[in-house]
This record gives C-alpha cells, structure tokens and sequence, in this order.
C-alpha cells in the first residue's frame, strides 16, 4: 500500500480581498509565512508522501501559477488536474481517486485543503501518519479539530460520545456534519466535547471512496469509471462540495481528534493569529510609519502608508485596490468582492 | 490713488500631507472648490484690482507651476517675487510694497494670503473696498473675524470694546494680537465680543507701511531703500512674520469686522467645511465604495478605495503615500511631515 495525496487548490478566497483576487486566490498568497500556502502545503507533506504520488487540483486559469510556485517540488506534470471550469470539492476528488486507484488500487488518499494554516507541522504528519495507517482497515477518517472559541466561521462535526483518550485509535464515530452555527449555538459547541471544527481534510483508501460513491450515486460511479472523454466525464459531474456529497452521508467516516494548530484564515482579522503583534497590539507588513495607533493591522507594500490614531483598523494596500475596513466588519469584505463582480467598479477582481 | 494686491503664495502646508509637498503646497491644491486656491484667490479680487496692480510672492521653486496655474490672469511677468529662500511674510512684503511705491507712491495694498477659503466673495469684496477706502487715511487695517468656536489653531486680535455697529467705519481699535490659545482660553474668547480670529488679511498705504518699517527697524528701512542688489537685500531681511515684525507693535493698526464665510483649512478636517456630506456624514472624492461607514473623509483618485464601517477616519490617497488618520489626530499630519523631513521614511516631500 502507497500513501497518495490529494491537494485542493481550486479557491478563490474573496475574503482576503484586494490581496486575493481571482488572479491571486488566497492559496498563492503569502499571508502566513513568506512562502504561498500551496507550498507550504506540499513543504508539509514532502518528507512523508513521494512526489510522485501529490495530485494537485485547481483551475486552470491558474496553471501558470502554481506551476511556477510549486517548480522546487518536482511534481509530475500528469498530477496535475487543471479543472476547466470551478466545481467544488467532489468532483476533482472523484476524478484524481479513480486515476491513483487505476494505477495503485490499494492507495490510501488523504485529502488536504491548501488554504489553512498549520502552526505544528510534525504534530500534524505524526496524526496524518496515523490516520494513514488507520484508514487502511477501510475506514474514511477526518481530522477534528477541538474548539478553541465560539467560532461562527468554520462548520463543525459532532461526534457519538466524547473522545475517550485511552483508546489506541483515538477514533471517534461522527454522529452528524454542521453547518456554521450562530454564535448562541457556537458557545454551547464550545462547552460540549463532542463537538469539533471541521477540518475539511479526509483521509481514506482509494476502495473504500469509490465505494461510497458507488453506493449513494451508482449512475454517476458508472459515468466517473467508464467516461474516457474528460471533458464530457468533467461536466456530468455535479459541483458539490465532498462533505456534502460524501462525508455528511456516509456511515463509513470516524473523526480522529488531531490539534496541530490548524486556522482557516476566513478574514483578514485572521492574521493575527498567524503574526506577531508590535506592544499595541499592531500588525505592520511593507512601508509604513505609524503614531498612536493600536490593534491595527497595516499591509502594504513599497508605497508609504501613515497612519494615525487608528483603532481597530485593517488597512491593506494594493495596486489597483484599497480596503481600510474596520475589523468588526471584516466579514463584508465578501460584499465588496460581490459588487466588484457585478461590474459596478473598476479594479481587478 | 490705485489699489494693489500682494498675494502670499509661499506656503508649505504640512497639514495637508500627503496631498500637499514641497511640490505641491496647499495653495496649489483644489480642495475647497475645483480650482487651485491661489486662482480662486485672483480670480476673487480681479474685478476689482487690476492685473497689473496684482504682485505675487512664492518660493522660486514654484515658478513654473504658479504661472501654469494663473496663466489666464495674464499678470505681468515682473509682478512674480520668486523668493530664492522661504522668508517668512515680513521680507516678501516688505520687498513688494517697496517695489509698488517706487511707481506709485500713493498705492493702496491689500495682503492677501492665498491659503484660506473665502465663502462669500461679494460680500469679501465689499468689505476689501471699504477697508481700502479707508486705508487712505493712513490707518493700517486688518479684517477680523469673529469668532464661531473655541477655535485653538487660529490667532486672535482682540480689540479695545466690542464693535459697535452704529459707527459707519465699522472700525475698531486693536488692544492686541494673540498667538493661538488653549481650549479654556478659547471658549473664553468666544463668549467676549472683544477678541476676532486673526485673518492674515491687512490693508495699508505704501507710505503708512514703509512708515512704520521706518520707525520700528530703522537700520532695515535703509537696507530695504537703498539696497540695489536683489539677493544681498533679500538676506539682510529678517525672517519674520508681517504680524510680528509690524502689526503686533504698530499703534498705527484697525480692525474692520468682516465676515465673509472665512476659512483657514487648517487641517483634513476642515475639508467638512467646504464640502457636503452624505446621509452618514461622510465625504467621498476618487473612485470609492463604502459599506457603513460615518463621518469619515475618504480623498482618492483612480485607484478604488473600498472602504467598510468606518467612523470619524481621513483617508487621503496619492501615488506614492497613503494616509489614513483618526480625524481625533489630524493635528499630527505635521509630525509625519517632520519625520519624513528627518529621511527615515521613503515617499516624496
């Protein structure tokens, strides 16, 4: 058995807006470390899974890109899956398992989404280890996240009962997929063991995914193993997310409680969690001078950016692009990026 | 008897950094209207003075961009004072008012500073003649406003009794000139109907001025008659303010109470004064979007500034430096000049 891995790199991360762009998704971006978060992601990974078995999917507009982003790694060409068009999450999963199971039947998969962050990177490939190992029994496993705040941005899985630290496996039965909650639910999330962010990371054999698919959707199996026209093969599948499609359906999943410092970085505000603050609480990335500002994020670029006074205030400075946006606000960034697409102003989207 | 304007045009303007530089003083903006104040301010008196009456002072380096700027006025070529060092009032004044003598020994001057927002030009007018008219008579007059708040970052000229506005002059005699004040002193200043925000405008006879130049600097009056030699004078002449060099310790001075929607834009915030606002009180100039912000100034140009629930913040965006401020700290716009000044921080002065 051969250990695969499956990136998703399809985002688009409206909001890191004006750094993200449809040009620039937030997995190109340098937002947690100086290298973009696709290579940290493969960085991650390189001791452990061969090269030769990292299947990456993303669009291919943006081909180029992560080409010249990932050079250093030396990933075949062939493991490249350049989707004509964005799909979500189930159909570059299906298409990239059913070409590892053609070549390598008894692979086992894990899934890793390229836009999180992960603070403690041995303590994660010492959990993807393990879940790698476990999955060969023919489990699917997903790696929960122990809840740290009443977060209202991330979706959450419950499991049957809380996990029980003197078992071997550690694995837990997922009673049910969540999506993001309110903040009342969230608090009460936070007191209840049984509750854990989801990850979005999977981790299966190769079998045992086609499987599950072969059982809830036995037209669409047929049409994934059968279509050899990609393109037709591409369209007749349908743009679902795999929690959705598989995951929140299956009875085959456990959830392995794994903390390796895992964020989704959802909005700027996130940042902070990945930089260190100056001693009034500022963050200041390219050019800037400051007087008297506190719990402000400033990221620039080779262009001078004063600023003053200001409290709570996230400023990011592109070419084309300015967002001075207050942090309780960060979440209607998302809002800007939807105006922009309608057309209403002029800047790159 | 002819009448004749000085205009100051040698201002810095550090408080409208980083719209306003070295380059670029605050003169050579438009923001109180869409034309550059030093136009608005000929503009506002050429129906009344004629251009070859109309004598401009400005630092040497801003020769080409003053005369592009007032080029349809067609004032002569030798009525420019270029000073080749910054000099304060007193020496431009000083130099100019002995120039117009020299052809005109009977001229009336108004010294018109070209930095202030003037809202009522019919009404300024009115007042400018009167003022001139009754400068013949040797007095030297000085527009005063009255006060609308506690304002700390005017001077103030207070008078020996309250205006009484049965006299047909309108004349008041002036006690004494104050430099700016506290906020306690100012609100005091309010109440009293003695004290008059100092309008940097004065109006003398060429005799009564040089006069005065003569009685309280003798050795200087000398220089400044029988110097030929344009740069020796221009050295030998102190580097003071006209206020402090003659008015405030000439008894020879008036005061006219003259309300004509005066304005020193003394600083981002006083942009409010001159332009309205929306529903939520804010100002929006450039290509910008807004999601719930209030009473904030947002000052761009092509580029898109997004801006999301924002309160009481000045943006200002230029091509090479972007300030973005608390309108609390406006006052502190000149303390980012001044480090810049000191070459720490990179963006053009």
């Amino acid at each position: 058995m051969s250990n695969y891995a499956i990136i998703l790199a399809g985002g688009v991360g409206s909001r890191f807006w004006p750094l993200s762009r449809n040009t620039e998704p937030k997995q190109f971006l340098s937002v947690s470390s100086s290298k973009p978060m696709i290579a940290e992601t493969i960085e991650r990974i390189s001791s452990y899974i061969n090269k030769e078995n990292i299947f990456i999917a993303t669009n291919k507009k943006h081909k180029n890109k992560i080409q010249s982003c990932l050079k250093k790694f030396k990933i075949p060409q062939n493991n490249y899956l350049f989707e004509p068009t964005g799909r979500n999450t189930f159909a570059p999963i299906a298409v990239l398992t059913k070409t590892i199971s053609a070549n390598d039947p008894n692979a086992v998969i894990a899934v890793l989404p390229c836009d999180h962050v992960i603070k403690k990177n041995i303590v994660f490939l010492k959990f993807l280890k393990r879940a790698m190992d476990s999955a060969q029994a023919g489990k699917i496993i997903t790696f929960g996240i122990t809840p740290k705040r009443p977060e209202t941005g991330y979706g959450y899985i419950k499991v049957t009962r809380p996990p029980d630290h003197n078992r071997a496996t550690g694995l837990c039965k997922v009673e049910r997929f969540i999506e993001k909650p309110n903040l009342e639910t969230a608090k009460k999330y936070l007191l209840d063991k049984r509750f854990f962010w989801n990850s979005g990371i999977f981790i299966f054999t190769a079998k045992s995914f086609l499987l599950e698919i072969q059982k809830l959707y036995p037209g669409l199996y047929n049409k994934l193993i059968h279509e050899k026209n990609f393109s037709r093969l591409w369209l007749s599948l349908p743009a679902t997310s795999i929690d959705y499609a598989i995951m929140e359906k299956t009875k085959n999943i456990t959830l392995l409680p794994a903390d390796y410092g895992w964020l989704d970085l959802g909005s700027w505000q996130a940042i902070e969690e990945v930089h260190s603050k100056d001693k009034n609480g500022n963050i200041f990335k390219g050019h800037s001078i400051d007087l008297n500002s506190s719990n402000s994020i400033v990221w620039g670029g080779k262009k001078l950016i004063a600023t003053i006074g200001l409290k709570n205030i996230i400023i990011v400075d592109t070419e084309d692009a300015l967002l001075v946006c207050s942090k309780n606000n960060t979440q209607d960034v998302k809002r800007i990026v939807e105006l922009l697409k309608k057309g209403k102003f002029k800047a790159k989207l």
